[in-house]
């Protein structure tokens, strides 16, 4: 994999001075295109044997560029912000909005390849760890982004030469420090760990491509160029980047039996037995939040349902066994401009809770395949893909040991034309029915179908939905309680204690 | 001043029950007009006595109103993202978007207070604090935010009370402790400092409204009450809040002698002055930026310039000189939607660098002062406000150890047509010149006297202004890179070695 990338290539210094000034002039022009255009983001990694140029390509680019509309991360050590949300937090605030570019050095390649080097994690997990990457990857790419990923190579003898040379000149001895040592004594390890990594990390979206670093010149143009080539490629295609494709349709039983329908949507309890189960179940609640080991925690909440379904009541309910200090609501409705620029899930991981903390989602990402999937506000393919990326995003939280309560609230069609009938007559204006309700009422057969479809994908043993019956606010709201209770307790190790 | 706070003022139950329904419509009536109206922001601290009941009167508030656009922060242990930046920087990213509420428990007052008590800080510098602090406010509300400042009060012996009570009691036992007791034993003390401390931040604009905390009935109707009597006024107030006034007009020099004018814009350098300077001015820059001691500092670099006077290249031969890690260059252009939705100074506190890095702006929050007031984007009163927002925004950077380094960059009115008509031959895309760039250029004597307006305000001791006879771009590079260095130096003390 890596023969190529041992020739021993070159450029001679003429011929980069004449080369370099168009290149910058072409890249310069493309960026413009890019920024003006705003079709797509441009992510770059920099990744490759340490001391093979990362820094110096990266220090180059931005000198190219305009540095104005790059930015550059180094993610190093984790900021303790960093550190109480999933791995990728850093990366998703990272991301460039579309028309920007952003470069990384150290990427989420860095950290898998080191821990298997090291001995810390089998082949297994890095395969699994791989298998993350590439959809994520393959996410953003579907979004739009154009992923570039430079591997830099070097021969284990350039290696050492690079090594020595810089430790012997004063001016940049401090380049080189023990690790680059220690890795180097690990050099093979590191080839075939890399090798391993980079095949499996190949994808047509996103494939890396490796260049021979000992030749900073060659180096600089054979990444220049290829920058250029794909900006001015990309920018030139049509704005659909994705063919429509025909999709086959979702598996819906034949006997036309769906999962809403089998819900018992009457179960009730009556306003004693609700007043004393609400007190009990929001004392218990309590006592959890100030669990001594709540604060490993957090809490992800969403709530869906059908309009009027009584969400905002339920939210009520939660909130009240809750100390302000340690929730947050997050309405969702449309997204800003910043929100705008960039994949679909940035805005939801920007607002995911620290530890300790609850963060109650008033609709959540699951309109990507509700109402954007019934109004036609995302592309067939945008939508189908979302199944994954959902359910990729969710086992991201739950492997960072946060606790995913996703509720249903159901009512039956009638029950909803009672209270919109209710809500009209009221006249009080926070309850107003829009003509959007009434709209959204008639295409209550799609939106059934994609909520069952919506339970079938995304209903899993780790995030699995609860289904809430709520012709009956109370029964709803009890229900509610006792889920997230249950699922606290579970998550705390207190569960049949 | 706590006189009022003590009188035993409570409210029976069943009056108390009686008037909460309609308080509670009338609090969400006026959230919902303040959401739709987006006229302006709410800003609501709740202070005081400790056990005097502000949690429990946040968790109320959240459930009054809808929890959906009310924020609620309990700013304690600062975040290491949050250390390497001034301290303001954690309020300035929790403010509220106009729209929003946002609610503080523990804010800008909780730790000068502390601090005083424990005899750490004295008066003088008590009294520092809360200037600032008043600054602060001031600011907000200028900009529209309404402030309201809720301080709960408890007399001594219904303080000792109620901690025994919470203590006795094993469901609320977990909310003493040792430092209730500590903060008991020196009620006397805090009595003290707060009423200083009250009585110097009640302003006009946000003054300190003292409620008794022993009867909670009492308490959160007073407050409910009163966050929505002055919702309701500021909702019915007309736009425009602050009168126009008749301003004075700044003070220019009656013989008509501007700073501006005292340049001798044609220093020039030839070209190979210009590199060897270059080189070694890089250099050492560079040194610098590996320098022991830079990890404590910060370098926030602003460019200001006419139109063309070259702080793009200026910008391009320092970064040249630095690691891509470590710096960002940060473009200032209209701002997003989120942005307009928070104070004018909001999108550079969330662009200030960390500790070790620099942050480059081109164009700065001197556009205030400048087009917004040449343009006439901003009232008058608006703009005369900022040059004292920038001082207190840049004091608080250097109090932090950033280093402020401000740049003009000066170009003659012929020069400046020159570099416009070469750039229009050219023809290359990224430098066309546009018709803004020919309309402002009509306005150059109103931008000269905004310019010397903005040095004679804003140029101090601490933030210097540098002016940059910018002519022959090759002499402008290496002042800008000079002045750069040499503050650089003077932040580590290596000036003079």
């Amino acid at each position: 994999m890596f023969e190529s990338a041992e020739l021993g290539h070159r450029i001679d210094k003429e011929e980069y001075k004449q080369q370099v000034p168009e290149l910058r002039e072409n890249l310069l022009d493309a960026q413009l295109d890019l920024l003006q255009s705003k079709k797509f983001s441009v992510l770059i990694l920099i990744a490759g044997v340490d001391c093979a140029g990362k820094g110096e390509t990266v220090n180059l680019l931005n000198e190219w560029l305009d540095p104005r509309h790059v930015e550059t991360h180094a993610l190093r050590d984790l900021t303790d912000e960093e550190l109480e949300r999933p791995p990728m937090f850093r990366f998703w605030r990272a991301l460039p909005g579309r028309g920007k570019i952003g470069i990384f050095i150290g990427s989420w390649y860095s950290k898998p390849l080191v821990l298997n080097v090291y001995g810390e994690i089998k082949n297994a997990e890095l395969d699994q760890r791989l298998d993350r990457t590439i959809r994520f990857e393959n996410m953003l790419s579907r979004d739009g982004c154009l992923i570039l990923k430079f591997w830099l190579h070097l021969p284990k003898k350039a290696q050492k030469k690079r090594l020595k040379e810089l430790e012997s000149d004063p001016k940049t001895s401090w380049r080189v420090n023990a690790t680059d040592w220690r890795h180097y004594k690990l050099y093979d390890r590191f080839r075939q760990v890399s090798e391993r990594m980079l095949r499996a990390t190949s994808t047509a979206e996103a494939p890396w491509i490796i260049v021979e670093g000992s030749d900073p010149r060659y180096r600089y143009l054979t990444i220049g160029k290829l920058i250029h080539e794909s900006l001015v490629r990309r920018l030139a295609a049509s704005e659909k980047q994705i063919e429509p494709g025909i999709y086959p349709p979702l598996t819906t039983a034949i006997d036309g039996v769906r999962i809403l329908q089998t819900l018992d949507l009457n179960r009730s309890l009556n306003k004693n037995d609700y007043r004393n189960q609400l007190a009990r179940l929001q004392g218990r609640l309590n006592v959890l939040s100030r669990h001594a080991d709540f604060k490993k925690v957090s809490v992800v909440l969403v709530f869906e349902g059908n309009d009027a379904a009584g969400k905002g009541g339920s939210v009520r309910r939660i909130i009240q066994a809750l100390d302000a200090r340690s929730y947050r609501v997050i309405p969702v409705a449309a997204p800003t401009e910043e929100e705008r620029d960039q994949p679909y899930l940035w805005r939801f991981w920007r607002n995911l809770p620290r530890k300790g903390r609850f963060a109650i989602f008033d609709r959540s990402w699951y309109g990507r395949v509700l109402v954007e999937r019934v109004e036609g506000f995302c592309s067939q393919a945008d939508w189908m893909r979302a199944y994954g990326e959902i359910n990729d995003f969710e086992e991201q939280m739950v492997r960072h040991r946060t606790v995913v309560v996703k509720l249903w609230l159901s009512i039956s069609k009638d029950e909803q034309l009672k209270r919109f009938e209710e809500r009209e007559k009221i006249g009080f204006k926070r309850f107003k029915i829009t003509d959007e309700d009434w709209r959204n009422r008639e295409k209550w057969d799609e939106y059934e179908m994609a909520v069952c479809d919506m339970i079938d994908r995304t209903s899993s043993e780790i995030a699995p939905w609860t289904l809430v019956e709520a012709n009956d606010k109370y029964f709803a709201r009890v229900k509610v309680l006792e889920t997230l209770c249950e699922r606290i307790e579970v998550a705390l190790g207190e569960k049949g204690k």
